[in-house]
């Protein structure tokens, strides 16, 4: 069985082209054709993009095997279809891909995870307050957590919604925070900095990102920004019981209300509304790098996208309630 | 220093009556009159009303002692201004009531709460889950808790604001539930019923009740909704470490559900919105007793207020949107 | 001609079958093919479920003989396209169904009509006051309403939308009622109950169901809320002028604001917000049974949807403004 | 006793004025003085103002034959309060003014009463079809209905605030229409003028105007515009009895629809959003009329309010949302 | 070449009908087929109508000479597709279409616009004040600007979406305030018919209608609304400079107001509620004017569309947040 | 007469001081005392607090010669009354004040002016194009302009509603671009300083702050957010027109459009939603600075008002739409 580093990637493919390896499936589902025979329609990826697939006879067991969401290895042929490729599959199984061939699976950030991370441990190492100090110590000791706080995607869908991304969105927060804490010496800058720190960890639960990206059912339920205070309640007693440090009276409280208030309002999933200095500039600079990434990412893409032929506006942004211009008039 | 129990009662006052004994005080603080002497402005309760209260001179130690809200012993005489009457006070100091005086300064229930409390106990006792019992168990040993529970009110303002309020309005949910499940075969009777024990236990945390009706500022920051699903965090895992029992599977994030979606939508202040059959029907049951109850109180009062001149309509009721028409057409 | 009823239903037929029968038709269009020939696009239903048909060459003059909603004769043969069932159609022609096959071709409640009529009725009994009495009984007298009633959907989408809808609907808030009064000993119980059986009659003029469910036009341009008023306008004064009875002054006012409140707020129907505590209760019981009942089908159906292959979630539900996780956790 | 129409006016009251004659009366509300002595407290009025009243000593007897709102005989004196007027009142009684009274007591159109209802039957005389011009006069036969029509104001507070008012509005509006409906001929004028005759009928039942005005409670529990569309319902069909003609199919719903939908939108109380090209135009001539008339009472009042000192702007006017800029730039 | 003229409208086309001539097109792109060989894919339109069209080989060179959106001539063949015709490209090329080719291709009013445009000239003529009379004759002065307010549409869909439509809808407000005003003569005429002429002005820099109908990337940025009040901005001081007349202070305020209030609340566009009489009479007769016409045109079309199959509910339109009822019930 | 800088200063006063002394008054009105007698009523400020004034016998004259807003001279007496102080009034005159005393008398920013204003002006010297560079110039020549842009108050109430709050505001948010920019290396930070600077221009037209803060009649109808855009179309046609230089195609319509839609949504005033990453950029910081001002500046001010008590949370802050919790739990 080939893996997926050979082969070519899906935004190489060519009509009627043989492929063969491993892949990302979603969607399978078992459909009735013509004859009554069941066949198979799914969407299979790679971290380059993703095609709609179709086997056309495949046996019960052969489906049963399959995850709906996961992991396959497939041999067969590009096919245009409505003008745009599908790909007709020949034959399919269950895999389970390296860790190599995972990371040439799914979409990933493009920059240094390592580097990343410790660059955030630095930052970390700028709080001033012994026990908030400890606080951010206790998170990184955990192994596991951070092991999924460097390799999470920051969403589903919307801005960061790549490996890594989690920690490239935190990453690029404290150091707006940085930045920006400067000019307002009232505000405290370790809640700050621990707050945005802290912001999104509950993500690490309510999304799954090892076969595509979704919400756990958990995450649905109950959501990152409850989870987030919940790992913050935990992790804040087991450090005050192993380091025998005390965090200050209401400094958990105040952290926590950070975690709850941080999607500003109630329609977009804030449990509380920001009520400390710090909860409110915590939040704005969560919308800040959220809503600057998306535009620059819709308006000045790295690559355009292949059959995109132009215009001076991109297609309507949800998340900005509008759609955006492109030309920077100032350029060239 | 006479105790409170053997004085007359704020909703008893005349005019231009002499008042000596224990009293709630809230609002306490320091003006200053036109020679620029401190003086005091307060407002003075018991269960049965308030007024305001002025002390024309009172020094600045006298002042410090006071609690801004609590408890003092005070004499004065009662005088009427602008229609209403105020309390002239002459002399003041802090007071700790004796428990007998707290019942006689705080409004409450007029159940049993003894009773109630047994009601509750034996409701949960039908739960059929061994492991919900199990938890509902736990609960129910946790005398601290229980304390409270037997204690608190339901809320600051609005409906059951009363000692005992919030175990009234749980156990009329659970009467609720228990006539309306049968019509629902397919609901789960345990997730409805524990559910509706657990969905405003917070509130236990989130209101400080022992002087004044008010928020901690816990309340204030965290709520009572992510603070139930907290301690629903705890008391499974302590019940789960004490007893062997586990909860299936999926069990606990669903009662957590239950807690963070009883406001059902997020401007009332749901984490989630409600998505089981059983968080629906929680959350709907939860808007039946306490709007039914806000509509009977302002309606058919059981005591007309004494400066009331009637007219077919109530006030504006804000949480009903609407003011209320009061007679029963079909009555006498 | 054959009759329905000794065809096999939709949710039987397979790929390539033959089918002859009467069936509902909606939608019926006349389209133009490549060669500038009509074609007959519809729908064709039977109470099982409907599938897309096509009749690729028919003269106007028999299309003009088929009524846009209603019933035919036809025969033709199902044939898979893009992997679901249409009906490819050889001859077709209107039918007048018999009122057996008529059973045949609408959705239907499977609870036996005449058992639930009774124990409406028998409920009804209940009622204390002489003149409501007599006023229900004015109602139970109208054989064509009452006819209309026994038959009618709920609704023509969402909760109850079958034959016999509007009867098992109203039942189910009766006992709900019947549950819940006795909670609230300062609610009059004859007023929920009236007002319970009332509140949807005008749906019996909004709807018509004798071919697919759809509204009238005074159905959209009236409404059952305000019809409902209207009809009890003329039923209390028929009712006052036979038997001599007298309701008592304000009552057909308030029962009158029932119906005209009981969809609670402005934007989802009311013509005004319900402002007597019964006619909150009604308001708010009605949306305890819609909404559960929505939640139960959803979320927990009697027969899982042939082609649904699963996942935790249903289809997001508009008028619960959520997914609904499906798994009860204490199950099993 | 002396009677109304031989005393000075409110509006031409000044300190330390004796009084004596016939008043509205309303809030009529009994407080206790500084020694538990009852106390009066009230709105006394004409058709030119009103002043707030107080009875120092008032015996419970007299008190209780007051109306809450109604007539009285009263003498008194005016006292300055707080910069403004107020009216001690020496000796009060409940009064029944004789008719010419009344026309001194409440405000009131300054139009011809008899020349506008003259204006209004002339332009329903130019209706077309035969049926309505039937149902019109049978509105018009309606004697007490029409004494109801010429009298009643358009509004509790707002725009036509006063006697007459409801029938200045509708011939307004009548005018209106009539120069606008001959600019989209496809409009059947006969519907939007019919349809802006009855669109306020229901005001006639909705509010009472003897004493003050104000809601009925059928006007708070049913509403003017349910309660028009009932009247229509019993006008046409005693029209259909008695005059043998008969209304096109769909002409009462359309007519029904017109006044459920008047007011444009359910928020403010339309029961069905406009849904013909007539309702459409109705209830967009209705607001026309309205914010026109608003608008200038506010900016260009006839007589400035005597205390106002002016400024450019307006006080906020809650209907326009906005304040309102006086100038007219092009003026002199 | 042929030019359009002497060629079948869209509208008449039949299938299999070969296509000589000058179109509009619009959406041009450049897909690949099967084989990776580039193909074109847009949209094929005249004044009549518009169809998809493909041309399944094209080159490179020839694409990029093709316009976005723009004129074209071609020839091809018609086919059926999916119940719908498509045209099949063989040969295309860029075309300027003479201006008479012009008024073929693009939808344009059906009134006489040199009447129209004397008409406007007319109205204002009754301008009373002599500067406002010299500012309106600075605007018809400006023949550039003049001959594009006579040529744009009213909008890009919506209300009179076609050549010619902003004069009509101009004249018909203009006609409209000149039958309104004289019912509320404190209303400042003046005002209100300067105030319509100028609302909309802005819409012959915010329009593209010499290809298709679109925004500017102007009117996408800064919209008609303030773009009108900057060229009133210009044109006042223009006019002032160069006629010596000056403006009433204030006066260009108000007008500027009005411009920028016309859409009525921010919601729609408007920079400013409005906040004079004149401005609040301007922004609804605005509204009456669009909304009539919407509802007559949807409702009670000249023409029915082809494939209309009637029904007495229109589609719902969501200008007007409903879907009309047809009949007129008084009608034949 | 005695100037105002050798008196005390309002949150000095004491109770029944005698003052005498230059001070802003605003509000004056007339009112008329229990004999009738006209007596003033008014709000008498400096720059460090407000009282109420009333002077009890004033003749129309010297009443007519004061400004409703503006300055006097006065002689009084202060007096307790309710608990605060209000001035009784001797004598007055209309005022005056040199520049020396109206620094006295109006809020100011405690930062110098002169080095803000450099900070600026070497902040835009560090734009790179050439024509934005010369457009920043063409804005600092403008002597006028930049007068009132360095005196300017930000707001009426709100963040920086003091004098050269504007200017204070702008340099903030040069200081924050300066250091966000960096962190997003698409964003062309020339736009974002250029609009920055340029946002809130229009504010020098819109309020006037040479008496009390308000907004002059162009600012509420107009408003600084179109007066902006207008301003900067004129200064961007004198800049081309001086100097040759061009702004690119775009350049213009990019600011005006980043001028228009700093508001961010249209319920806050925004006349397009920002549609460029600068736009959006622009209008979040904007956001940042004025929130993390406000909350800051209420929940740690520099000195805590006189009479307030403590307590852990502020008022409800309507901008945030909460009231703040204080306390800093890592703060001592």
């Amino acid at each position: 069985m080939t893996t997926g580093t050979d082969r070519r990637h899906i935004n190489e493919f060519g009509a009627a082209e043989r492929v063969e390896g491993c892949f990302a499936i979603t969607n399978a589902q078992l459909g009735r054709t013509r004859n009554d025979k069941p066949y198979l329609r799914c969407l299979i990826s790679d971290k380059t993009g993703e095609l709609p697939g179709r086997m056309w006879s495949i046996d019960e067991p052969t489906f049963n095997r399959l995850p709906t969401e996961g992991f396959v290895w497939l041999e067969g042929e590009t096919q245009p279809y409505q003008g745009e490729l599908q790909l007709i599959i020949h034959a399919i199984d269950r895999a389970e891909p390296s860790p190599e061939q995972l990371r040439d699976l799914l979409p990933s950030t493009d920059k240094d995870i390592d580097a990343m991370f410790a660059d955030v441990v630095a930052m970390l190492g700028t709080l001033e307050h012994p026990a908030v100090q400890a606080l951010a110590q206790a998170y990184l000791d955990d192994e596991y957590l951070m092991q999924a706080f460097r390799e999470a995607p920051a969403a589903k869908v919307m801005h960061h919604a790549y490996l890594g991304g989690l920690l490239e969105h935190t990453l690029n927060l404290l150091r707006l925070a940085d930045a920006v804490c400067p000019l307002y010496p009232k505000i405290n800058r370790d809640l700050v900095l621990m707050g945005l720190f802290l912001h999104d960890l509950g993500k690490t639960r309510e999304l799954v990102y090892d076969r595509a990206f979704g919400y756990t059912d958990r995450g649905e339920l109950v959501g990152h920004i409850v989870e987030g205070a919940i790992m913050l309640h935990d992790k804040a007693q087991q450090m005050m019981a192993t380091t025998g440090q005390r965090l200050p009276a209401g400094a958990l409280t105040v952290l926590q209300h950070i975690i709850l208030s941080h999607h500003g309002v109630p329609e977009y999933g804030a449990a509380k509304i920001p009520s400390t200095p710090e909860a409110i500039l915590v939040s704005m600079l969560d919308n800040v790098d959220a809503k600057t990434t998306i535009a620059l990412e819709a308006a000045r893409p790295d690559r355009a996208a292949s059959f995109d032929l132009g215009g001076n506006f991109t297609q309507r942004q949800w998340a900005l309630d509008t759609k955006l211009y492109r030309p920077d008039p100032l350029a060239g």
